[in-house]
């Protein structure tokens, strides 16, 4: 999963439940480092998990970035987190593309959703 | 709560559990209407709720925002909710601000972060 897709014309909607949020935020260092190909690839890895929800993404120019996956169970993300690509993008992450970054890893309990008419 | 506010240098980090996740993702309607005005009032304001750990806001230019915010339980999420600034706000965001937002409330398992030496 990245930050490097376009921004949809609208969020995510509110998942059936259960689910769970992956919540990954992040400052990026200078130049793209190999970071845009990369992540490419992960989006489309992400998509064949079994129990993959969606994922959405926002960076604001210069700043920070937050990426939000959504996955059905603890299965489905420890599927993803085990890819080999994904683990070897980790790495590389921590060694070039990164300053700092945070995961939190969260059951929802409840959500809603506004479409406007 | 808001993306009205600068983008940090680094992402909040993982705090000690317990806590929770309100993850809001939106699309905005064009111009302004008032809302940076609110929002930087409710910055305020949620920064007094008891329980209140931090939030973090991210908006690619004329796409998705994504703002999490952090709360050490259930209870400080529905102080936040029922202050009155904040449910004016929802109502005016509702008839003027958003084309559509959705919410997720989430108890965090599990958090780390990786920071640049």
């Amino acid at each position: 999963m990245s930050d490097h897709a376009e921004a949809p014309g609208a969020p995510l909607p509110a998942f059936e439940l259960p689910y769970y949020v992956v919540v990954f935020s992040s400052v990026r260092t200078a130049g793209d480092r190999g970071y845009g190909e990369t992540s490419d690839r992960l989006d489309a890895l992400v998509a064949e998990v079994p129990g993959y929800l969606g994922h959405e993404s926002a960076r604001t120019p210069g700043g920070l970035g937050i990426t939000v996956g959504y996955f059905r169970d603890v299965t489905a993300i420890e599927e993803w987190r085990s890819i080999a690509a994904h683990r070897d993008a980790q790495k590389q992450g921590r060694a070039e593309w990164y300053e700092g970054y945070t995961v939190h890893v969260a059951k929802v309990e409840r959500s809603h959703g506004f479409v406007r008419d």
